[in-house]
């Protein structure tokens, strides 16, 4: 309920496993590269890194046993290599090298899958935005009526969040999902002098970047990544919760239509969509703290800590892929209602134009003083039972200010509506930003190494876009980012 | 106990305060500066933002009432405001504007005092690298003895995960902490068709970064800089989590002289200041994760969600700023015993040195049967009362692939490191980058409007090497991480 | 902003100090009344326990050093005492014993003041409840109008949640919150044979629960704290998001006269206290997960874990006083609008009689058959421009179940009560209990030894009436407890 | 691999949807019971109620889009049911009712698993408790020696800890368990004048607690469970902390033998049970802390927080069953080695005996002069290389106030466990007390109403004892709650 069916997929165990069989292959080749192994026993050992050829079931029970699933899949490998390549198999890593690894092949995919899904949000939100650009509303603060702003604003607040999100989580793909490479204790002692090497050759091979030193026990990038996604959940969060706001009876602004029926009641419509966004995204944010919290590994290989990332890690991207895609939903299906935000505007009689009266006003007679004529305007309409607008045509300090033509004018809502406009193009243009920046990574995906294409032709049948665009991210790391 | 003087003075009260007039000082002039208003009414307004005017009790208690310290503040410096320019105080801002702005401009310089700090740390920490790339020790995976490592190579890891942690916050400190200038509901409505100028000369004045967008309900940036401090935090809970451990009585590898006494026992000698920072680290990422949990703030400002932040902002810099302090102590008074990291090393009498003799026989024999022999004589040294190296001399397998000689080489802890000189080399340079690219932004400080300088002595009484550091970062931005 | 002035002096550093001295009073009389050291010494020490003979600036400044306020407390209380006594100061005493001991002090009137306070809370929500019984207003479920309830029984599931509370805060008071006496590691192997005893007497003198063991790594009781303060929290937030929603402007079913201005808008009226109690409820819930976080200690002592409890249980008090007391307050000045109520309950219609109409038919036609034709009334009322009164009216199937009359009577939300009247009952009888039964605690305060009496004296100038209630707590409330 | 297969399987979808057709069984004859629906129509449901008659996977797909499962599950139950029956299925319930209740039902059995497995992790802490009574090792404070413990009272802390965790476990399930029971927004109205006495009948037929008032939005409850079950968590993380902490290869007092080896190195025994204690602990009370973080339901039924809790409920009792099997699997297998502790003591030379030493010398000098002389013995052992013991013996003032006899016995750890056997004592009497207890709740369990044992039939396939126990509890235990 809280995630989606290709995250879920992702992330499973199966996925798991492919991802470290991934890692093996590649590991194979890159030690054959330097002659480190033989190169046909680095094929042969590849031609075993076959999903299918393993039982998953048994693997997943000698996993628990061995607190890792890296022991019964080597194990497993082995007896399915033969002859002299068996020799080679996972020679020089340590379990923690494949199930980093592993893990961070998956994030890679993962992150892309956000990306791709927050682009379907903006997608949904920008044409939103330029459809409502002059559908007036009431802003609120304090859940209270402050002044006019545009639907169109709103939207287009949400757009941007939206494009900060997802460059966020780029910026994130291109820098700490990198791989891990560092023997039994982050050393690589067991490869000799090609330590460097072969961890070049392997994060090539896996079109992951490399990173700076192996990291078993800084997990300062897992705390980035934790970061980056429960950001993008916490973004859904408002807007969501703007959608809850928003369908109220009482306000009725927008309804999202579809499955949100009552078992008790026939006339109920829950904004479900908005309401699985919210669970989703407190689910994912607390992943993301379980995973900021449990940064000090100890030593050279945590005990606790490290074990505690296989259910958080999964579960943030799980989770926050439920809240986007729920965000997706809820905006895909919005009916926008501008006669019930025109009235809800409307519903104070003028009281929400009070800031505009007030500035109006205080290019003659100075904030304060506006200010405190407003104030009194504001006291009479409450106690006299007449609207804002009424009383304020009836207040002889604003009338000397301000003639009856003028005063109509300041108190149309449509007229104060600033920058709003501008801060529409931005956002527009923000997002039109990173769609195009994506769509050039996308395109520029034909390239890529045969090896690299063959090992992800084991994963996903298919040559990866991913590799390329991350080479992609890491040339161009985030010049476009709107700060 | 688990903070810094200097980040508690910068988060108190009254710096919060001093920073508010900064920004209705800076406010003022960048209206000036498009004929908002007068020129002579800015430098009133500004000659009036002088803490020292405010009755600072009086604002705090009025804080409460109102729900945010901006009423008061705006009430009294009117109020201290003369003649004519009274009545430009404030113009077009809202509360959320003064209190947002000047918390950015306490993150800017709380970055700046976190990353001189963790440099201090770097500092040391690069020292001990250097001196002890040699010094052997036990790596230890789970807790238990895996592979030597060096102390160094240890050392190389934390001075990383410094450089890495100081970046982060550079990077948000060039891209997060923007300015916040929205009016009532996020269309500065009240500045007609100035505003988007305004903010940008409001950002120039300040030397803020400009957003794309006023954000008052959208805050991914104070998830951003609650991630980068967060992380930093935790990354110093790594260093000191080590630091305790290798403290112990039983390992003895290194101490920490210092105040540690006992009240009752004479002989304690307490690793106080890994202690400590192990505390505030986990008092700063539960700040950082209060942050991060409430971004789903309602419509265009939140009730509840928002004002959190206001104790979980400061408390988050306060108490990263108390780990990164502890760890400096702990480092700086840290004691290095390498007779007791090699005594330990040798405790286990070779087994440590299980996986080289794996390895050394798996050229031979591949690793699957290197595995199996070298596991045999592991079960041989625990079950016979003799060592693992005096079982690897007898037992006939090993014998038959390596010489005694060849043998007393690959059990000799010294020839088992791989790659940990490379990894140092690695460490060391990134954080010389790091440090270099810093001493660039520094010097570069001269620089900066004189109203920015004005603006700033009435801060701190001098010019800010900040604002141009700031405007470096922007336009370099992060182009030196290490990924 | 987010505490109460009663509560932050509490858990200020100074009471802190003054209930360490408390504990040393205590612990010399304790030891002096099974011979262990002179009596004399024992008063001699009880009179320099006096907070006002301490430089408090020095202690903190020694307390940081030694990662203990304990180390300074018992050397600056050892200078004081003169001659002879000067020996038995702490006697057999861990730095613990007194930091924990004094915490639990705290604990037990921080308990106090919340209860208290709660209900200050239950007072007024009491009335309201007498008051309303019968307002009519919307159910809302999802935020979207349900049915019909009266705002009398949403005021009391305040209350009886407000009861609950304050009934987990006294059960805690009365177990977890006990005295900490073990010694250097927890065995009490200074006092000889006497430890026990010694225990036994300081529980006494302190009137504090005696534990079934020294708990210095056994943080459950820390736990149990943190939860019931977090869940009395979290419980003012289910109160404040009920009121921060019922004030909005489009609802406007309440309102909180106060001083919720805004520095930009002359009309706003901020729901200042509901928005406060709010943020405080985030703060506290969130030390609450730090405290909850926590329990792994170390062997005897933690190094870490401990430390950071000196900051988030009194953090976790603070802000639960504040949410307390930020409801308090916005009851206290809450105005509720009947007549809103009833237009909005009005709004749809009749649509939120839905399920009324069912179960009148289903008794005829079943539930699934009701269900259907309801169904089919809201869908003629959405489509044609008519309310749902008028679509029942003109259904034929209604009809010929529902007479005009019964059809009138069906739709009135005032038929539509169901057991409000009797939870509305059982809500006040449940506070009614509790107010009772404190009322006898508070009551048998007189009773409590002489030497209970003058330690607390010195902390607080006068006899505690706790120490009666603590005792009252114990003999009457979760006696199988192992506590 | 954090958790077990029972709790697994009574948290899946398959189990919920169990419980929730036991809540609609029971519901049906409650109803009957009072005449509101005929007794065959309620048999008819109950007849139904069976899991293996329904299409989950069709009712899983339904309920994400409904976002309630209870929506898909009454349609499908009324489809079964045949004739005039279909007419009363899910009478007054609403969606809410059957799935909290369903939970509640859950929890019951959930707290059950945990606290059987608890007592087991009790049982065998009872037996080292008594074995190694006189098992000398050192007790560490800040991972440092302090003074001499035994193994015994270190096990015996544990089991103290058990039984207290299992006490609120128990304390919990007999009082925030209740059945849930309101109708669409808490007023039963759709029962007309039944809505108390269907409640009281239903709460009976299933054995659980009634409540106050319905709650469908104050989730104090929820915090309850979260906290004993999360405190259970974080009291396992205690003794799977000493577990590794003690196994260290350098402390090497407890080992673990088991299926931690390593893929790389043939020479390591993980702690790995302990290890993923730990990790299972962590996510379990980031699971109670999301529970605890989500209490402020709005107005009558939520949108998100309730939702989150579906996720955040399973999780938390999944991974605290893990925590607690984890580490009764490793005291199940710990080997302790008591020549290792007690090396481990004289490896200070002497060292761990310093309060011992001041201690038996402050009867004559009065303790701050006994430190002092200790202090100097303490500096010249340090310095001299000379151990503690010899130093003592050189030194004059301690010459003059113990004789050569008398410091032997002094310095002997033995000597020096104060009241640890009296603890040990009283912890072993609260656990037999405990199990004791929960023997006499089992044996009582064959009384319950035939109606109950056959709803339970359903569900489990035999007559649960957990029903009687319930009772027992709310009999005997907190019967001054408001429950």
């Amino acid at each position: 309920m809280f995630s989606t069916p290709a995250m879920t997929a992702l992330f499973s165990g199966r996925a798991f496993v492919e991802r470290m069989l991934v890692f093996e292959a590649a590991l194979a080749r890159a030690e054959a590269r330097v002659g480190l192994i033989p190169g046909e026993a680095a094929e042969a050992i590849a031609a075993r890194c076959r999903i299918d050829l393993f039982d998953l079931a048994g693997l997943f029970g000698e996993s628990t046993a061995a607190a890792t699933p890296a022991v019964p899949l080597v194990r497993m490998l082995t007896a399915l290599v033969d002859g002299e390549a068996k020799r080679y198999v996972h020679w020089g890593a340590t379990s923690q090298d494949v199930t980093d690894t592993a893990a961070m092949l998956q994030v890679r995919e993962g992150l892309d899958l956000l990306t791709a899904r927050l682009l379907a949000a903006g997608e949904t939100s920008a044409v939103m935005v330029e459809e409502h650009r002059g559908t007036l509303m009431a802003g609120r603060t304090f859940l209270q009526q402050a002044v006019p702003i545009s639907f169109g604003l709103k939207a287009a607040r949400w757009l941007a969040l939206i494009t900060r999100s997802a460059t966020r989580l780029r910026t994130v793909r291109g820098g700490a999902a990198t791989v891990q490479f560092g023997g039994a204790a982050g050393t690589l002692a067991s490869l000799g002098a090609h330590g460097e090497e072969v961890t070049a050759n392997l994060a090539e091979e896996l079109g992951l970047p490399l990173p700076d030193l192996p990291w078993h026990a800084e997990r300062d990038r897992i705390g980035e990544i934790a970061a980056a996604a429960g950001i993008a959940a916490g973004s859904m969060a408002k807007i969501a919760s703007d959608l809850v706001l928003l369908s109220q009876t009482e306000v009725g602004e927008v309804s999202m239509p579809g499955p949100g029926r009552s078992s008790a009641m026939p006339h109920k419509r829950n904004p479900v969509q908005a309401t699985e966004a919210l669970a989703a995204s407190r689910l994912a944010i607390s992943a993301a703290a379980t995973l900021l919290g449990g940064m000090g590994h100890e030593h050279e290989r945590a005990a606790g800590a490290l074990q505690a990332e296989w259910q958080a890690l999964p579960d943030l991207f799980r989770f926050t892929a439920g809240a986007v895609e729920w965000v997706v939903a809820a905006l895909e299906h919005l009916e926008i209602h501008p006669e019930r935000m025109r009235a809800n505007l409307e519903q104070t009689g003028g009281l929400v134009m009070a800031e505009a009266l007030t500035y109006a006003m205080a290019a003659e007679l100075g904030r304060p003083e506006a200010f405190a004529v407003v104030d009194a305007v504001v006291m009479r309409a409450g106690a006299g039972g007449i609207s804002f607008r009424e009383a304020a045509l009836a207040n002889e300090r604003v009338g000397a200010v301000l003639s009856r033509e003028r005063l109509a004018r300041v108190l149309d809502p449509a007229s104060y509506l600033g920058s709003a406009d501008a801060f529409i193009e931005r956002a527009l243009d923000g997002y039109r930003q990173l769609r195009a920046s994506r769509q050039r990574c996308l395109t520029s995906s034909t390239r890529g190494s045969s090896a690299t294409r063959s090992i992800h032709r084991i994963v996903r049948g298919r040559c990866s876009p991913c590799t390329a665009a991350t080479r992609c991210h890491r040339k161009n790391a985030a010049p476009a980012r709107p700060a």
